[in-house]
Protein backbone atom coordinates (compact mmCIF):
# COMPACT_ATOMS: atom_id res chain seq x y z
CA UNK A 1 0.00 0.00 0.00
CA UNK A 2 1.02 3.29 -0.20
CA UNK A 3 1.14 6.23 2.20
CA UNK A 4 -0.37 9.82 0.60
CA UNK A 5 -2.85 13.16 1.84
CA UNK A 6 -5.96 13.35 0.46
CA UNK A 7 -5.75 16.52 -1.58
CA UNK A 8 -9.13 17.37 -3.37
CA UNK A 9 -11.65 15.68 -4.89
CA UNK A 10 -12.71 14.95 -8.52
CA UNK A 11 -16.81 14.79 -9.81
CA UNK A 12 -17.60 13.31 -13.04
CA UNK A 13 -21.17 13.09 -14.01
CA UNK A 14 -20.76 10.64 -17.04
CA UNK A 15 -19.24 7.38 -15.99
CA UNK A 16 -19.43 3.77 -15.96
CA UNK A 17 -23.04 3.04 -14.47
CA UNK A 18 -21.69 0.70 -11.71
CA UNK A 19 -19.44 3.46 -10.51
CA UNK A 20 -22.72 6.01 -9.40
CA UNK A 21 -22.30 6.79 -5.58
CA UNK A 22 -18.95 6.47 -5.25
CA UNK A 23 -16.56 9.58 -3.52
CA UNK A 24 -13.39 9.88 -5.79
CA UNK A 25 -10.62 11.81 -3.94
CA UNK A 26 -7.28 12.79 -5.01
CA UNK A 27 -4.34 11.24 -3.14
CA UNK A 28 -1.01 12.56 -3.36
CA UNK A 29 1.28 9.72 -2.43
CA UNK A 30 4.03 11.06 0.41
CA UNK A 31 7.33 9.20 1.52
CA UNK A 32 6.84 8.21 5.47
CA UNK A 33 8.14 11.61 6.53
CA UNK A 34 5.11 12.99 4.33
CA UNK A 35 7.83 14.56 1.74
CA UNK A 36 5.95 14.14 -1.68
CA UNK A 37 6.61 11.17 -3.34
CA UNK A 38 5.25 10.99 -6.62
CA UNK A 39 1.97 11.95 -9.11
CA UNK A 40 -1.39 12.59 -7.39
CA UNK A 41 -3.81 9.88 -8.81
CA UNK A 42 -7.53 9.38 -7.89
CA UNK A 43 -8.84 6.92 -5.33
CA UNK A 44 -12.61 5.63 -3.85
CA UNK A 45 -13.37 6.28 -0.66
CA UNK A 46 -16.08 4.74 1.51
CA UNK A 47 -14.44 5.08 4.78
CA UNK A 48 -15.33 8.78 5.31
CA UNK A 49 -11.84 10.42 4.35
CA UNK A 50 -11.33 14.15 4.04
CA UNK A 51 -9.05 16.69 2.91
CA UNK A 52 -5.62 16.91 4.57
CA UNK A 53 -5.49 12.80 5.88
CA UNK A 54 -3.21 10.71 5.57
CA UNK A 55 -4.18 7.44 4.08
CA UNK A 56 -3.32 4.05 3.43
CA UNK A 57 -4.25 3.12 -0.24
CA UNK A 58 -4.30 0.06 -2.14
CA UNK A 59 -3.14 0.72 -6.00
CA UNK A 60 -4.17 -1.96 -8.91
CA UNK A 61 -6.54 -4.33 -9.74
CA UNK A 62 -6.82 -5.23 -5.63
CA UNK A 63 -8.65 -2.57 -5.27
CA UNK A 64 -11.50 -3.73 -6.73
CA UNK A 65 -11.47 -6.69 -4.35
CA UNK A 66 -13.41 -4.25 -2.11
CA UNK A 67 -16.67 -5.78 -3.42
CA UNK A 68 -15.90 -9.45 -4.00
CA UNK A 69 -19.00 -10.64 -5.26
CA UNK A 70 -19.21 -7.93 -8.19
CA UNK A 71 -15.59 -6.41 -9.38
CA UNK A 72 -15.72 -2.88 -10.15
CA UNK A 73 -13.39 -1.66 -12.39
CA UNK A 74 -11.15 1.09 -10.44
CA UNK A 75 -7.42 1.14 -9.29
CA UNK A 76 -7.34 2.36 -6.16
CA UNK A 77 -8.71 2.43 -3.36
CA UNK A 78 -8.43 3.83 0.66
CA UNK A 79 -8.06 1.51 2.49
CA UNK A 80 -7.71 3.50 6.06
CA UNK A 81 -7.17 6.71 8.02
CA UNK A 82 -3.71 6.69 9.43
CA UNK A 83 -3.65 7.47 13.02
CA UNK A 84 0.15 7.29 13.42
CA UNK A 85 3.45 5.73 11.86
CA UNK A 86 6.82 4.56 13.00
CA UNK A 87 9.40 4.75 11.55
CA UNK A 88 12.98 3.33 13.13
CA UNK A 89 16.41 4.23 11.71
CA UNK A 90 17.19 0.89 9.84
CA UNK A 91 19.59 -1.54 11.94
CA UNK A 92 20.14 -4.28 9.76
CA UNK A 93 19.74 -7.68 11.31
CA UNK A 94 22.18 -10.39 11.01
CA UNK A 95 21.89 -12.55 8.19
CA UNK A 96 21.40 -16.13 8.47
CA UNK B 1 -7.23 5.88 -11.03
CA UNK B 2 -5.29 8.44 -13.42
CA UNK B 3 -6.84 11.65 -14.90
CA UNK B 4 -5.92 12.84 -18.40
CA UNK B 5 -7.11 14.13 -21.68
CA UNK B 6 -7.84 12.33 -24.52
CA UNK B 7 -5.43 13.63 -27.23
CA UNK B 8 -6.36 10.75 -30.39
CA UNK B 9 -7.70 7.76 -31.78
CA UNK B 10 -6.00 4.80 -32.48
CA UNK B 11 -7.54 2.14 -35.35
CA UNK B 12 -6.64 -1.46 -35.70
CA UNK B 13 -9.19 -3.47 -38.07
CA UNK B 14 -6.72 -6.91 -37.38
CA UNK B 15 -7.13 -7.30 -33.71
CA UNK B 16 -8.04 -10.10 -31.25
CA UNK B 17 -11.55 -10.94 -31.81
CA UNK B 18 -13.22 -10.31 -28.45
CA UNK B 19 -12.68 -6.52 -29.05
CA UNK B 20 -14.22 -6.10 -32.27
CA UNK B 21 -16.41 -2.99 -31.67
CA UNK B 22 -14.77 -1.28 -29.07
CA UNK B 23 -13.29 2.37 -29.18
CA UNK B 24 -9.31 3.08 -28.72
CA UNK B 25 -8.69 6.32 -27.00
CA UNK B 26 -5.14 7.61 -26.89
CA UNK B 27 -5.37 9.76 -23.40
CA UNK B 28 -2.40 11.71 -21.95
CA UNK B 29 -1.85 11.46 -17.92
CA UNK B 30 -2.12 14.67 -16.70
CA UNK B 31 -1.58 16.17 -12.66
CA UNK B 32 -4.50 17.91 -11.29
CA UNK B 33 -3.82 20.97 -13.02
CA UNK B 34 -3.60 19.98 -16.28
CA UNK B 35 -0.20 19.96 -17.11
CA UNK B 36 1.23 16.10 -18.93
CA UNK B 37 2.57 13.62 -16.23
CA UNK B 38 3.60 10.98 -18.57
CA UNK B 39 3.40 8.94 -22.09
CA UNK B 40 0.16 8.54 -23.82
CA UNK B 41 -1.33 5.60 -23.41
CA UNK B 42 -4.37 3.83 -25.47
CA UNK B 43 -7.80 3.55 -23.13
CA UNK B 44 -10.91 1.78 -24.17
CA UNK B 45 -14.20 4.42 -23.82
CA UNK B 46 -17.56 3.41 -23.69
CA UNK B 47 -19.54 6.41 -22.54
CA UNK B 48 -18.50 8.88 -24.79
CA UNK B 49 -15.26 10.60 -24.41
CA UNK B 50 -13.75 12.64 -27.08
CA UNK B 51 -10.93 14.84 -27.96
CA UNK B 52 -10.03 17.29 -25.53
CA UNK B 53 -12.41 15.75 -22.81
CA UNK B 54 -10.82 15.29 -19.03
CA UNK B 55 -11.28 12.15 -18.01
CA UNK B 56 -10.60 9.59 -15.43
CA UNK B 57 -8.88 6.22 -16.68
CA UNK B 58 -8.69 2.59 -14.77
CA UNK B 59 -5.42 1.36 -15.51
CA UNK B 60 -4.36 -2.35 -15.23
CA UNK B 61 -6.19 -5.73 -14.94
CA UNK B 62 -8.79 -3.83 -13.14
CA UNK B 63 -9.85 -2.82 -16.71
CA UNK B 64 -11.41 -5.71 -17.92
CA UNK B 65 -13.88 -5.45 -14.85
CA UNK B 66 -16.00 -3.92 -16.96
CA UNK B 67 -17.35 -6.91 -18.08
CA UNK B 68 -17.72 -9.40 -14.93
CA UNK B 69 -18.96 -12.73 -17.06
CA UNK B 70 -16.40 -12.57 -19.80
CA UNK B 71 -12.69 -10.57 -18.60
CA UNK B 72 -11.29 -8.85 -22.37
CA UNK B 73 -7.52 -8.27 -22.36
CA UNK B 74 -8.03 -4.74 -21.74
CA UNK B 75 -5.59 -2.50 -19.19
CA UNK B 76 -7.08 0.86 -19.42
CA UNK B 77 -10.94 1.98 -19.28
CA UNK B 78 -11.91 5.65 -19.40
CA UNK B 79 -14.41 5.62 -16.35
CA UNK B 80 -15.56 8.96 -16.28
CA UNK B 81 -15.61 12.63 -18.16
CA UNK B 82 -14.41 14.87 -15.31
CA UNK B 83 -16.82 17.71 -14.23
CA UNK B 84 -14.57 19.76 -11.92
CA UNK B 85 -11.52 18.71 -9.45
CA UNK B 86 -11.29 20.86 -6.46
CA UNK B 87 -7.54 20.82 -5.01
CA UNK B 88 -6.87 22.57 -1.69
CA UNK B 89 -3.71 23.35 -0.22
CA UNK B 90 -2.32 20.58 1.23
CA UNK B 91 -3.12 21.36 4.84
CA UNK B 92 -1.44 18.09 7.06
CA UNK B 93 -3.81 16.93 9.63
CA UNK B 94 -2.38 16.35 13.36
CA UNK B 95 -1.89 12.80 13.72
CA UNK B 96 -3.51 10.64 16.37
CA UNK C 1 -2.70 -0.63 -23.85
CA UNK C 2 0.75 0.70 -24.88
CA UNK C 3 1.78 1.04 -28.56
CA UNK C 4 4.98 -0.26 -29.88
CA UNK C 5 6.62 -1.37 -32.79
CA UNK C 6 7.57 -5.58 -33.37
CA UNK C 7 11.54 -5.10 -32.95
CA UNK C 8 12.27 -8.91 -32.46
CA UNK C 9 11.56 -12.74 -31.57
CA UNK C 10 12.13 -14.75 -28.44
CA UNK C 11 12.74 -18.59 -28.73
CA UNK C 12 12.72 -20.62 -25.52
CA UNK C 13 12.71 -24.42 -25.85
CA UNK C 14 12.28 -24.97 -22.16
CA UNK C 15 9.56 -23.39 -21.09
CA UNK C 16 6.21 -23.62 -18.88
CA UNK C 17 4.42 -26.68 -19.83
CA UNK C 18 0.94 -24.52 -20.74
CA UNK C 19 3.41 -22.06 -23.17
CA UNK C 20 4.02 -24.50 -25.78
CA UNK C 21 3.27 -23.23 -29.29
CA UNK C 22 2.85 -19.69 -28.06
CA UNK C 23 4.57 -16.82 -30.04
CA UNK C 24 6.99 -14.57 -28.20
CA UNK C 25 7.73 -11.27 -30.10
CA UNK C 26 9.77 -8.25 -28.65
CA UNK C 27 8.25 -4.72 -28.62
CA UNK C 28 9.76 -1.30 -27.96
CA UNK C 29 7.22 1.19 -26.86
CA UNK C 30 6.76 4.11 -28.52
CA UNK C 31 4.82 7.63 -28.10
CA UNK C 32 2.09 8.31 -30.57
CA UNK C 33 4.79 9.70 -32.69
CA UNK C 34 6.27 6.58 -32.62
CA UNK C 35 9.53 7.72 -30.68
CA UNK C 36 10.66 5.08 -28.19
CA UNK C 37 9.11 5.00 -24.71
CA UNK C 38 10.52 2.75 -22.72
CA UNK C 39 12.09 -0.53 -22.61
CA UNK C 40 11.87 -3.28 -24.97
CA UNK C 41 9.20 -6.05 -23.34
CA UNK C 42 8.47 -9.43 -24.87
CA UNK C 43 4.67 -9.93 -25.83
CA UNK C 44 2.64 -13.18 -26.80
CA UNK C 45 1.17 -12.63 -30.31
CA UNK C 46 -1.67 -14.53 -31.92
CA UNK C 47 -3.00 -12.15 -34.73
CA UNK C 48 -0.11 -12.56 -36.69
CA UNK C 49 2.33 -9.28 -36.10
CA UNK C 50 5.59 -9.33 -37.81
CA UNK C 51 8.88 -7.18 -37.81
CA UNK C 52 8.18 -3.72 -38.35
CA UNK C 53 4.66 -3.97 -37.19
CA UNK C 54 2.66 -1.06 -35.17
CA UNK C 55 0.84 -3.02 -32.59
CA UNK C 56 -1.32 -2.24 -29.48
CA UNK C 57 -0.44 -4.78 -26.41
CA UNK C 58 -1.69 -4.91 -23.28
CA UNK C 59 0.31 -5.47 -20.27
CA UNK C 60 -0.38 -6.80 -17.03
CA UNK C 61 -2.21 -9.35 -15.89
CA UNK C 62 -5.24 -9.11 -18.36
CA UNK C 63 -2.88 -10.46 -20.80
CA UNK C 64 -4.13 -13.96 -19.48
CA UNK C 65 -7.44 -12.99 -20.51
CA UNK C 66 -6.63 -14.17 -24.04
CA UNK C 67 -8.22 -17.12 -22.76
CA UNK C 68 -10.85 -16.70 -20.00
CA UNK C 69 -11.30 -20.49 -18.82
CA UNK C 70 -7.63 -21.02 -18.28
CA UNK C 71 -5.46 -18.09 -17.37
CA UNK C 72 -2.13 -18.39 -18.51
CA UNK C 73 1.12 -17.17 -16.88
CA UNK C 74 1.76 -13.93 -19.59
CA UNK C 75 1.51 -10.43 -18.57
CA UNK C 76 1.91 -8.66 -22.49
CA UNK C 77 -0.63 -9.57 -25.17
CA UNK C 78 -0.61 -7.93 -28.76
CA UNK C 79 -4.41 -7.33 -29.35
CA UNK C 80 -3.97 -4.98 -32.55
CA UNK C 81 -2.22 -4.18 -35.66
CA UNK C 82 -2.49 -0.72 -35.89
CA UNK C 83 -3.67 1.09 -38.77
CA UNK C 84 -3.79 4.54 -38.07
CA UNK C 85 -3.58 7.10 -35.83
CA UNK C 86 -5.02 10.59 -35.24
CA UNK C 87 -3.62 12.87 -32.84
CA UNK C 88 -4.94 16.41 -32.51
CA UNK C 89 -3.08 19.53 -30.70
CA UNK C 90 -4.51 19.34 -27.43
CA UNK C 91 -7.32 21.41 -26.99
CA UNK C 92 -8.63 21.77 -23.44
CA UNK C 93 -12.43 21.41 -23.06
CA UNK C 94 -14.19 24.31 -20.83
CA UNK C 95 -14.76 22.03 -17.03
CA UNK C 96 -18.34 22.23 -16.11
CA UNK D 1 8.78 -10.28 -5.85
CA UNK D 2 10.99 -7.44 -4.30
CA UNK D 3 13.47 -7.39 -1.21
CA UNK D 4 13.47 -4.95 1.41
CA UNK D 5 14.10 -4.26 4.95
CA UNK D 6 11.54 -3.31 7.84
CA UNK D 7 11.74 0.20 8.98
CA UNK D 8 8.46 0.69 10.41
CA UNK D 9 5.23 0.25 11.66
CA UNK D 10 1.48 1.98 10.40
CA UNK D 11 -1.53 2.45 12.56
CA UNK D 12 -5.09 2.88 11.42
CA UNK D 13 -7.94 2.31 13.63
CA UNK D 14 -10.34 3.69 10.78
CA UNK D 15 -10.04 1.05 8.23
CA UNK D 16 -11.81 -1.42 5.76
CA UNK D 17 -13.83 -3.45 8.06
CA UNK D 18 -12.12 -6.84 6.33
CA UNK D 19 -8.98 -5.25 6.89
CA UNK D 20 -9.19 -5.54 10.66
CA UNK D 21 -6.78 -7.16 12.74
CA UNK D 22 -4.15 -7.08 9.95
CA UNK D 23 -0.72 -6.09 10.70
CA UNK D 24 0.89 -3.20 8.71
CA UNK D 25 4.79 -2.69 7.95
CA UNK D 26 6.91 -0.52 6.20
CA UNK D 27 9.45 -1.57 3.80
CA UNK D 28 12.28 0.07 2.48
CA UNK D 29 12.60 -1.59 -1.17
CA UNK D 30 16.61 -2.41 -1.48
CA UNK D 31 18.63 -3.75 -3.95
CA UNK D 32 20.44 -7.80 -3.53
CA UNK D 33 23.13 -5.63 -1.33
CA UNK D 34 21.12 -3.92 0.84
CA UNK D 35 21.45 -0.62 -1.25
CA UNK D 36 17.97 1.10 -1.20
CA UNK D 37 16.02 1.10 -4.80
CA UNK D 38 12.78 3.06 -4.05
CA UNK D 39 10.28 4.48 -2.02
CA UNK D 40 9.17 2.76 1.46
CA UNK D 41 5.58 0.86 1.22
CA UNK D 42 3.42 -0.69 3.25
CA UNK D 43 2.97 -4.12 3.49
CA UNK D 44 0.71 -7.02 5.39
CA UNK D 45 2.78 -8.84 7.16
CA UNK D 46 1.56 -12.38 9.21
CA UNK D 47 4.28 -14.47 9.45
CA UNK D 48 6.05 -12.58 12.30
CA UNK D 49 8.21 -9.82 10.17
CA UNK D 50 9.39 -7.18 12.59
CA UNK D 51 12.07 -4.10 12.65
CA UNK D 52 14.91 -4.61 10.81
CA UNK D 53 14.29 -7.62 9.37
CA UNK D 54 15.29 -8.50 5.64
CA UNK D 55 11.97 -9.78 3.61
CA UNK D 56 10.47 -10.97 0.45
CA UNK D 57 7.72 -8.85 -0.62
CA UNK D 58 4.79 -9.79 -3.20
CA UNK D 59 3.25 -6.59 -4.94
CA UNK D 60 0.18 -5.71 -6.88
CA UNK D 61 -2.97 -7.79 -6.30
CA UNK D 62 -1.02 -10.99 -6.16
CA UNK D 63 -1.32 -10.54 -2.38
CA UNK D 64 -4.38 -10.71 -2.21
CA UNK D 65 -3.89 -14.76 -2.68
CA UNK D 66 -2.72 -14.94 0.78
CA UNK D 67 -6.59 -15.92 1.23
CA UNK D 68 -7.84 -17.94 -2.06
CA UNK D 69 -11.56 -17.72 -0.72
CA UNK D 70 -11.66 -13.98 0.13
CA UNK D 71 -10.02 -11.46 -1.77
CA UNK D 72 -8.91 -8.66 0.38
CA UNK D 73 -7.91 -4.98 -1.06
CA UNK D 74 -4.41 -5.29 -0.12
CA UNK D 75 -1.44 -4.66 -2.65
CA UNK D 76 1.37 -6.20 -0.97
CA UNK D 77 2.39 -9.07 1.35
CA UNK D 78 5.71 -9.90 3.12
CA UNK D 79 5.92 -13.63 1.78
CA UNK D 80 9.32 -14.66 3.45
CA UNK D 81 11.57 -13.40 6.21
CA UNK D 82 15.03 -13.65 4.46
CA UNK D 83 17.88 -15.68 5.66
CA UNK D 84 20.39 -15.39 3.04
CA UNK D 85 21.14 -14.39 -0.44
CA UNK D 86 23.64 -15.11 -2.64
CA UNK D 87 24.72 -13.09 -5.89
CA UNK D 88 27.41 -14.44 -8.18
CA UNK D 89 29.37 -12.04 -10.73
CA UNK D 90 27.24 -12.48 -13.69
CA UNK D 91 28.39 -14.92 -16.06
CA UNK D 92 26.53 -14.78 -19.54
CA UNK D 93 25.94 -18.21 -20.41
CA UNK D 94 26.46 -18.76 -24.29
CA UNK D 95 23.18 -19.04 -26.29
CA UNK D 96 21.66 -21.57 -27.94
CA UNK E 1 7.17 -10.44 -20.10
CA UNK E 2 11.22 -9.17 -19.09
CA UNK E 3 14.01 -10.30 -20.05
CA UNK E 4 16.67 -10.80 -17.78
CA UNK E 5 19.93 -13.04 -16.33
CA UNK E 6 19.99 -14.97 -13.47
CA UNK E 7 22.35 -14.00 -11.09
CA UNK E 8 21.45 -15.10 -6.93
CA UNK E 9 19.55 -17.05 -5.13
CA UNK E 10 17.40 -16.27 -2.16
CA UNK E 11 16.76 -18.18 1.08
CA UNK E 12 13.83 -17.69 3.71
CA UNK E 13 13.36 -20.55 5.71
CA UNK E 14 10.46 -18.58 7.61
CA UNK E 15 7.69 -18.29 4.96
CA UNK E 16 4.28 -17.90 3.89
CA UNK E 17 3.03 -21.63 4.27
CA UNK E 18 1.88 -22.10 0.49
CA UNK E 19 5.04 -21.21 -0.52
CA UNK E 20 6.72 -24.20 1.03
CA UNK E 21 9.42 -25.74 -1.64
CA UNK E 22 9.44 -23.25 -4.48
CA UNK E 23 12.83 -21.76 -5.46
CA UNK E 24 13.60 -18.07 -5.25
CA UNK E 25 15.76 -17.22 -7.84
CA UNK E 26 17.44 -13.16 -8.40
CA UNK E 27 16.67 -12.21 -11.59
CA UNK E 28 18.40 -9.02 -13.31
CA UNK E 29 16.44 -7.23 -16.06
CA UNK E 30 18.27 -6.68 -19.59
CA UNK E 31 17.47 -5.01 -22.52
CA UNK E 32 17.80 -7.44 -25.77
CA UNK E 33 21.52 -6.58 -26.04
CA UNK E 34 21.78 -7.81 -22.63
CA UNK E 35 22.85 -4.64 -20.66
CA UNK E 36 20.97 -4.08 -17.47
CA UNK E 37 17.49 -2.34 -17.39
CA UNK E 38 16.64 -1.66 -13.96
CA UNK E 39 16.56 -3.46 -10.66
CA UNK E 40 16.78 -6.85 -9.96
CA UNK E 41 13.81 -8.71 -8.48
CA UNK E 42 12.88 -12.23 -6.90
CA UNK E 43 11.36 -14.61 -9.43
CA UNK E 44 9.91 -18.08 -9.08
CA UNK E 45 11.56 -21.01 -11.33
CA UNK E 46 10.28 -24.30 -11.68
CA UNK E 47 11.72 -25.00 -15.20
CA UNK E 48 15.35 -25.26 -13.78
CA UNK E 49 17.01 -22.29 -14.46
CA UNK E 50 20.36 -21.46 -12.71
CA UNK E 51 22.90 -18.77 -12.65
CA UNK E 52 23.73 -16.89 -16.07
CA UNK E 53 20.80 -18.07 -17.47
CA UNK E 54 18.78 -15.60 -19.91
CA UNK E 55 15.83 -15.97 -18.77
CA UNK E 56 12.01 -14.74 -19.62
CA UNK E 57 9.89 -13.67 -16.53
CA UNK E 58 6.44 -13.37 -16.14
CA UNK E 59 5.67 -10.35 -13.27
CA UNK E 60 2.80 -8.97 -11.94
CA UNK E 61 -0.28 -11.27 -10.77
CA UNK E 62 -0.26 -12.99 -13.71
CA UNK E 63 2.52 -14.91 -12.17
CA UNK E 64 0.40 -16.41 -10.20
CA UNK E 65 -1.55 -18.54 -12.87
CA UNK E 66 1.09 -20.90 -12.94
CA UNK E 67 -1.59 -22.98 -10.25
CA UNK E 68 -5.23 -22.53 -11.89
CA UNK E 69 -6.89 -24.21 -9.62
CA UNK E 70 -5.26 -22.56 -6.10
CA UNK E 71 -3.55 -18.98 -6.63
CA UNK E 72 -0.13 -18.06 -4.90
CA UNK E 73 0.97 -14.98 -3.74
CA UNK E 74 3.60 -15.02 -5.99
CA UNK E 75 4.69 -11.40 -8.93
CA UNK E 76 7.21 -13.08 -10.97
CA UNK E 77 7.79 -16.75 -12.54
CA UNK E 78 10.36 -17.52 -14.92
CA UNK E 79 8.67 -18.86 -17.85
CA UNK E 80 11.28 -19.90 -20.34
CA UNK E 81 15.20 -20.08 -20.82
CA UNK E 82 15.83 -17.93 -23.78
CA UNK E 83 17.93 -20.11 -26.42
CA UNK E 84 17.94 -17.05 -28.94
CA UNK E 85 16.74 -13.68 -29.52
CA UNK E 86 16.55 -11.89 -32.96
CA UNK E 87 16.06 -8.07 -32.97
CA UNK E 88 16.13 -6.50 -36.47
CA UNK E 89 17.14 -2.99 -36.92
CA UNK E 90 13.04 -1.45 -36.75
CA UNK E 91 12.07 -0.51 -40.30
CA UNK E 92 8.67 1.09 -39.71
CA UNK E 93 6.08 -0.71 -41.76
CA UNK E 94 3.53 1.91 -43.87
CA UNK E 95 0.65 2.39 -41.92
CA UNK E 96 -2.80 2.54 -43.28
Amino acid sequence: MEMGTVIGNVWATRKEDDLRGLKFLIVEPEMPGRTPAGAPFVAVDRIGAGFGDQVLVTRGSAASNMSNDFKLPIDALIIGIIDSIDVEKKEVNDRG
